[in-house]
């Protein structure tokens, strides 16, 4: 099942950390950007290129020491064809190197077509009776669930079919996650506790042999009282916890989103360790050419402060 | 502004249809399957090669008739890079032709991902100082509202800057729909109306000439009493309505969305253009070779019906 690889990897690492590619160009060091503007133009064709060099020096300096990594599709959305093929090629490089693939897409539509992105990411695309291919294949994806539960079962079916993984969004860490999921109803619950509470019901009957469900959520270090309220109502639910470093949230803020087996989240970090070269932390000990080691060193920072921060 | 433009179209000609394309592969006729499975395989490029063709010959068929066509991107991704090449190609085939086209994506993330988002599909990607360029270029994209609006603000921007325009979900077609949106808040209001709320406040400074705003909304034909309320709600948002034919709505359903000057919706056929020469009402009359003929026969019927519902 996708949620016990996914336990393992962090536990064989050490590590609840996922790395998130999010590949802005302003991101990339400009000795990669040049060298791909060079042969192949300053154009969306040249940028996605520095944007695959960039990924892979980053996977292969950070890959033994975090289980997984989550590009965000509209990273690579936004250099158009080009960019959904540096989307691919990262994908398939980060698998190659043992590394949990999730894509941060947030795919949420009615029924039939929530199957149609099922299969894009998770499942398997019928071309003609019997014949089938897989579009892009990454382990995981993140999901939106304003269109309730027919939006997400069919991505549900495909975790059970094809052992792959969701991360509902539940409580997101931007500053106006509240103007929706904080509403309270009538049965004074917030949006953000009714969400937690399917996301548990629906996650049950893909619970792994370490007691944890291949249906996660997405709760914000950047709220922790709700996280530690959420944490106890989705108990078997792998909280996927963005919002840590740039953000603003702390180890201690993550922690509450784990339970007392040390377990049950992972943490997402993406411009602290993808510009690490350019933090203040770093960036008098490596240079831009040195941004993978930086990223590295920034990995292992993180690895620290949030195993200290858990009492491990 | 996009929405003037949208407006202009529909009046001139005396049809608020948007046919959406989203073109399964069981839907296209087999001498076009066979043909381009023939040339390129049986895979994922013959496929969407089948794609291609298909969709020109129905925008070949209509494009005098509707203002607006609908590509809904996961019948696109679930093909992978060679489904978004044809995604590509059918928003450029669509445009060459007059059409208006508005992206069914549901996108949605925090600000500065919405931001990636926004300029993938409205804007344009900036490259290297100052050289920019254009991913994926429609005229409106829809949007999924659960992060509030800091996850909305950069695609009004883009609205703002490059006259595009977005559809925000406010009360979806699906029965499970309600699960979320139909959830009351203590103040006594469903999400799906305190979503029109901000829709309508969200909208106002991008209003043009005909009183409509270019951010619209997403309102749902099979639920024609909220439509009514919602209609009354954002007096001024364009409602983009999906729901008719296949799923069950009526015309009379429909007209709940627009306004008393006959403007103020769009209303979405899919299925039931793309495969009229299956149905019950064409069959008889048309082959599969006349698909695309049957498919005007179709749109022509449900322009009758709509003006027949609303009056004129």
């Amino acid at each position: 099942m996708f949620i016990d690889r996914l336990i393992e990897s962090i536990q064989e690492k050490n590590n609840p950390t996922v790395v998130g590619l999010d590949p802005k160009i302003e991101y990339v060091p400009a000795f990669i950007k040049e060298r791909a503007f060079k042969e192949y133009g300053k154009n969306l064709k040249g940028a996605s290129e520095a944007i695959i060099a960039f990924n892979k020096m980053l996977i292969d300096s950070i890959y033994d020491e975090v289980p997984a990594v989550k590009p965000q599709l509209a990273y690579y959305e936004m250099y158009g064809i080009e960019g959904l093929i540096a989307f691919d090629e990262t994908c398939k490089y980060a698998k190659s190197k043992g590394l949990i693939v999730i894509a941060d897409g947030k795919r949420n539509d009615i029924g039939t077509t929530a199957e149609a992105y099922s299969k894009s990411f998770l499942g398997e695309t019928e071309i003609d009776d019997g014949v089938t291919q897989k579009a892009f294949d990454v382990d995981a994806l993140t999901v939106s669930p304003y269109l309730g539960i027919d939006g997400i079962k069919p991505f549900i079916q495909d975790c059970t079919n094809f052992d792959k993984g969701i991360f509902i969004l539940v409580k997101t860490s931007n500053k106006s996650s509240g103007q929706l999921q904080d509403l309270v109803t009538e049965q004074c619950k917030s949006i953000y506790e009714v969400m937690a509470g399917y996301v548990h019901e629906w996650g049950k009957p893909l619970t792994g042999k370490y007691g944890y469900s291949s249906v996660g959520a997405v709760v914000g270090a950047t709220y922790p009282n709700q996280a530690k309220l959420l944490r106890s109502i989705m108990k078997n639910a792998y909280i996927l916890v963005p919002g840590y470093g740039a953000q603003g949230g702390t180890a201690r803020d993550c922690a509450n989103s784990f339970n007392r087996d040390g377990l049950g989240a992972i943490v997402n970090a993406s411009r602290s360790v993808m510009c690490a070269y350019k933090s203040e932390t770093w960036k008098n000990e490596y240079t831009e050419e040195k941004f993978a080691e930086a990223a590295r060193a920034e990995v292992l920072r993180m690895k620290e402060d949030l195993n200290a921060a858990l009492g491990r």
